[in-house]
């Protein structure tokens, strides 16, 4: 079954865990794109997935069932795992996994907030893995949390901000794609929008709502306490952990009460690409030609930002890339100081408020992506 | 030419103009559906359209071309106009139909920010147009312009918090659908996605940004100075002067530069309802079951905030209803008073920022139902 692994002669043994879904097949195709080196990929999935046939770099992956049998039977050790297949999963195979010397990399929610377990974004939080590097394969297993996509797309736009002059708040509200819920919410929206398109009336399949033309609160479940849904809470908390981990003296005095975040999540029928609308207050007064210089810097982030031209991001320009997009860069008129009037050069003007408009592939940087450049960063890239 | 005028015994004579335009048709349908006593509806639209014949009232109206001429031949003075043909129409023919005697309701642009011109939300700034009353007709004409649409949602909302507790700040974000744009909006969303389902890739046809599965920054111009496009520009500008009309002490201290508001305009592919997400700070502290009462209250609002249910307004909710939804509604927990942690009450809990969730219908209260309404207010409805 050699061709089912698709080896090649060093590196580590990586498997992806859920390989059949929407993200783990964004894995497999980011594996296949980078130049991670890798020794074999082995692609596990259910039971029901077991026997398909995964293209991969010019042969095929033959699916195989996960088993609570780890490592798996038919080889030796996996060194990688790449998680993708739910929190059920990760729960109950992640430390079994980890025990047997398999370094986890876990898409799911549930690890993420666990003590010890680091949340990472290589652009943003490198440090937090930086004593798992094992270049020369060996060294144990350990679990390692891929954030929520809503909050690695955030963090990428604002940490340099955060890094350069302090983040004190954040105002998000996002639109987010279809993918988000997978396989089932991508085939969803374009089923729904093919029976309205038909003539037929709009109804709720898979998501509470109708999707086709439509948009709705985020439909992971809501706080009656709090009236944040899971997707809010999980971009409040993880967003302190991340910034928390930074050790660079920031995150942890963000106010008493840690980050000072709203969120607003937001599902809209787009396919595979997440926007957020954010408004940051910064802990000290710079100008938006700061503010600019900053973000053109940043690794894995990519300006557009054509006022004239009314070009800035969206989810297509952002599907399939693996930058996450900015854009849409002003002056909050709402904070700039009093006294401050009309005739300004909003571009040299000392603020402490800015709006920016973020768009990201929810697949690639908001997970699948940012699931191997873990692993890269482990295991050593190119 | 009677059934063309659907002539009933008393009450104003009113012209539609740019009948055949999906606000024009919208103020039609308001106009059947409420109690509005006029004696007749005449439609007028472009040559291209004239003579195209459009239900009303179980007759027809056939659509009469607009020449320069008004009142226009055919018939008697025109004593109310609801103008939709867009800002070039209105500038020419507003100031000549209100000299005539006409009262002008001006759906354009074109006079919003002229001083002496009511901006007018008749929940929000009835006092605006106490002075244009004629129930009795007769009185002279006069210009009313109609707020945009995505100003008239967003105070639909805020104003009566605005009223309780004094708004301080606005951090607004929209989801803005097709038909803002009008038909051809609304057209090119449609067609956009049959050929993306179809198999074609998707390309833009009337907005700047393939529109199918896809959103992006509104389509109108942005102003390179500012970035702020002129949408965002209007619900700032407009938002000013129609609070500084309340004439309740309120609109003219919020901050030295007038409302402190940012607003971040996105057009998704929805067809015809806007929704906004909506931060604010209030002037002062205050609870959540206090804007929750004070919401629940207000006139041409409705709340929908099941937050065990995950129901909240969507664009379908909203869409050919006359309320205005609101819901969302949450504590922001970046604006809670430092020292406030987990555990608080927060129905309770005094503070001073908000979030909120709002839908409108952009044809109806966004435009032909709003503008009915002024004209309710003036020549006397049910």
């Amino acid at each position: 079954m050699n061709t089912a692994r698709n080896s090649a002669a060093d590196g580590p043994s990586v498997a992806v865990v859920g390989a059949t879904g929407a993200v783990g097949r964004e894995m497999l195709a980011v594996l296949e794109q980078r130049a991670f080196k890798h020794r074999e990929v082995r692609a596990f999935a259910s039971v029901r997935s077991a026997g398909q046939k995964l293209a991969y770099r010019g042969g095929e992956l033959v699916v195989e069932a996960l088993t609570d049998q780890w490592p798996p039977s038919g080889g030796g050790a996996i060194d990688c795992a790449l998680l993708s297949a739910g929190s059920g999963i990760s729960k109950a195979m992640g430390p079994k996994m980890a025990a047997s010397g398999t370094v986890v990399i876990d898409n799911s929610s549930a690890f993420r907030m666990t003590a010890g377990v680091p949340l990472t974004i290589p652009e943003v939080n490198p440090l937090s893995v930086a004593g798992l590097v094992r270049k020369s394969g060996g060294g144990g297993g350990a679990i390692i949390a891929n954030p929520n996509c809503s909050t690695i797309i955030l963090l990428m736009a604002v940490t340099p901000l955060h890094r350069a002059f302090g983040v004190e708040r954040l105002v998000v509200s996002t639109y987010q794609a279809a993918s988000g819920a997978g396989w089932q919410g991508m085939e969803a929206l374009e089923r729904e929008t093919r029976a309205v398109l038909g003539g037929e009336a709009a109804s709720a399949t898979v998501f509470p709502e109708p999707y086709a033309f439509n948009l709705f609160s985020h439909n992971s479940s809501v706080d009656v306490a709090t009236g944040r849904n899971v997707e809010e809470q999980k971009m409040i908390d993880e967003t302190r952990k991340i910034w928390s981990e930074l050790g660079v003296g920031l995150g942890g005095e963000l106010g008493g009460s840690g980050v000072r975040l709203s969120a607003t999540c937001v599902r809209v029928p787009v396919m595979r690409a997440h926007c957020e609308s954010v408004n940051v207050t910064l802990s000290r007064e710079t100008t938006l030609a700061e503010v600019r210089a900053v973000l053109a810097r940043a690794a894995g982030v990519r300006m557009m930002d054509d006022r004239a031209g009314n070009s800035f991001p969206t989810p297509l320009k952002a599907s399939g890339g693996d930058d996450v997009l900015v854009g849409r860069l002003r002056v909050d008129p709402g904070q700039l100081p009093t006294g401050v009037g009309a005739g300004v050069d909003l571009e040299r003007v000392s603020t402490r408020g800015f709006d920016l408009f973020v768009a990201g592939d929810q697949l690639r940087k908001g997970a699948a992506q940012n699931a191997v450049q873990i692993a890269e960063m482990i295991f050593g890239g190119s």
